[in-house]
């Protein structure tokens, strides 16, 4: 597998675009479409917020039912959750503007919403980015960013991903984009990540990798504890590579799966190093634990403890909260037996042993707090378990975005 | 049942005093004593934390064990957590030095810390503290509030609280004081609550009123979802006020259960208030539950957002953040049927119905959100059961406070 340049036009017969549609933002990009040359089988995971937006109930339904989807449209600004029979009527006006111009049944068509939960969805300009998007969109690197960008909240940068395997003498590649920033807790996925492929895999096959993904990628990130309404993973593959089915129990398979843990992975480390008012990635890499699960629950908690976050903000060594926060997490330890490091910028210092305290270096443990992604270590000592989960530092920046999303 | 002035010197046979003792800040009062004339039955709750800070394991032991209690020492400014050994041996020499001072076995001394986790306590200090203390005891108002103000680590104001009720003729006092600010989300109690009565009650009464305060009271706060390894709540009954024995299922138990509990929840309500960094209490009301369990997660969760709480610091009407709240709490409801109201400063307006936001007047919730007691009123209609939640707003404050707070 290697990582090559571009997102989600990258795969073989994907076009993409991004176009300002003035849905509540002006002079930015704010609808994206994906659109493939021919059918995909999909598969995805949705938010487990009991309140979900109209479009996640809808995308949840196609990929239950549809026979095949071929295209996403994306808006941003307007989260079209909160907005009860109105909502679904506006996603499915959507998919019908959609449809009638990529010449696609409805069900064809997925649709993402992010943005502020409560408004309706102004259904004019929807229709006029539509007609925008189907002449745009193309099979070029420039476009599959302008989609990366389109999808963008209150994101610093946008995310686009892609790497190349052989499979069966084929060359296959995935590409994906993903948006995040705040409401950033996900359960059961992201709040929007496309991956789309040109592998040639059964949807039952795909459904399976991404449901074993999901609990090691976007399930072990969070910038502030809140599990948004729009929550939405999605992977499209749409066969064009050529290449014989990828079957489970085989090497592709696990080749595959490989690349695609990867591209997931690398966009939800993106995800949560660019947090709301984030400045520096925080990662908990959780060894010797008993069992998987308490790996994951203990890493979670760590990277979602307001106090340690606050701590690394301040690049101060607390680690106290860390201690702590392994603590409630609900999973069980000894205390005095774990160990702590902090790892960054090639250093690495024990900070807890033996149920105390070490006598570390504060000047090196400052240095590593200082870096752009800062790793805490976390020895369990009980078992053979790892888990690895990844998070922000809580600023000011996060208060003001947040004090004051909607105007 | 009136309230009345004062707190833990309230009750008959109560002395309490706050002194400078240095453990880690100079010039402030830093350790605590609460002391019986006469023994006491007690009753507790402690942090469901894994990781335990000594005293807590002491005094749990105690509230377990010991055939009486007569006295608490509690010092600030470092917790005794994540110290393994060498902590409890710590609490021990406590308990020690203040049972000599005081003419007690040590397992009559329970022992209270708060603040930085990890540093060992400086026993010095400490022991000259605990004669410090011992000289200083009073039955006065000052002295308790003395003890309230020595507990304090970031709070901005002390808590105490008192109340008097008649039980078979005569007076009976309840008297407490508490401390919280960071590190709250209690799971079992708060950081730490000291209640005192001289009401003359059983041990087992008197624990069965603790266990079902507590599940209403200091369980349903949070300041930033960290459950600290100190938390500690206690009551101590020391029977001076001459009253006939409170028996479970007599008038007499459930007009004090009465009064623990209003002690209790206004202390509950000032930690939340005074949480790190605050400027607004938010209290968050649940109605129309199917379970009280599920309206106690309701509620919890909606004071636990972050993006909720951002939103009532920026005055921001973003409603969307507290159904999106309900929705990820784990309980399950219709958002097409419920409602969502702000109420505050004598003000109230419905901002969601039938699945949808309300027309409702901007000005009119901004003004709702600039007092300092906010109210989110959320009508399941699915039943009958209500439970209440408080918390606090999310500020710059909160991330200054906590970006340095070893330094």
């Amino acid at each position: 597998m290697k990582v090559i340049q571009g997102g989600v036009t990258a795969p073989i017969g994907f076009e993409a675009a991004g176009v300002e549609a003035g849905i509540k933002y002006q002079n930015r990009k704010d609808m994206a479409i994906i659109w493939s040359q021919v059918p995909c089988v999909t598969a995805g995971t949705f938010t487990s917020n009991v309140v979900k937006a109209a479009p996640v109930k809808w995308d949840m339904q196609l990929v239950a039912d549809s026979p095949f989807v071929q295209a996403v449209i994306v808006n941003t600004g307007i989260a079209n959750a909160g907005t009860g029979a109105e909502g679904m009527r506006c996603v499915k006006e959507t998919a019908e503007a959609a449809g009638k111009a990529l010449n696609l049944p409805p069900k064809a068509v997925l649709i993402g919403s992010t943005g502020v939960i409560g408004p309706l969805l102004p259904m004019d300009r929807i229709k006029a980015g539509i007609s925008k998007l189907v002449e745009a969109k193309a099979h070029t690197p420039e476009a599959g960013t302008n989609a990366a960008k389109a999808i963008m909240t209150t994101d610093t940068v946008h995310k686009e991903c892609a790497v190349q395997l052989s499979i069966g003498g084929k060359a296959v590649t995935i590409g994906a984009i993903s948006k995040g920033s705040g409401m950033i807790h996900p359960n059961m996925c992201t709040m929007l990540s496309y991956v789309v492929t040109d592998a040639c895999i059964g949807k039952e096959a795909l459904t399976a990798l991404v449901k074993a993904d999901v609990k090691d990628t976007y399930n072990m990130i969070s910038v502030d504890g809140d599990t948004s309404t729009n929550d939405t993973f999605l992977v499209l593959a749409n066969g064009m590579a050529g290449n014989p089915e990828i079957k489970p129990g085989t090497q592709e398979y696990e080749d595959f799966a490989k690349a695609l843990r990867y591209v997931n992975e690398t966009q939800a480390k993106r995800l949560a190093g660019d947090g709301e008012g984030a400045t520096a990635l925080v990662e908990c890499i959780v060894t010797g634990a008993d069992t998987k699960e308490n790996a994951r629950i203990l890493a979670r908690s760590v990277i979602s403890s307001s106090l340690t976050k606050a701590a690394v903000f301040g690049k101060d060594a607390n680690w106290g909260r860390i201690l702590c926060a392994l603590g409630y997490s609900g999973a069980l330890f000894d205390p005095e037996k774990m160990e702590i490091c902090y790892e960054g910028g090639g250093q690495k210092i024990l900070i807890y042993q033996d149920g105390l305290g070490t006598d570390f270096d504060e000047d090196i443990a400052t240095q590593i707090l200082s870096q752009p992604e800062v790793r805490i270590l976390a020895d369990m000592k009980m078992g053979t378990e790892t888990a690895t989960a990844w998070g922000c530092d809580l600023t000011y920046d996060y208060v003001k975005i947040n004090g004051d999303y909607r105007t």
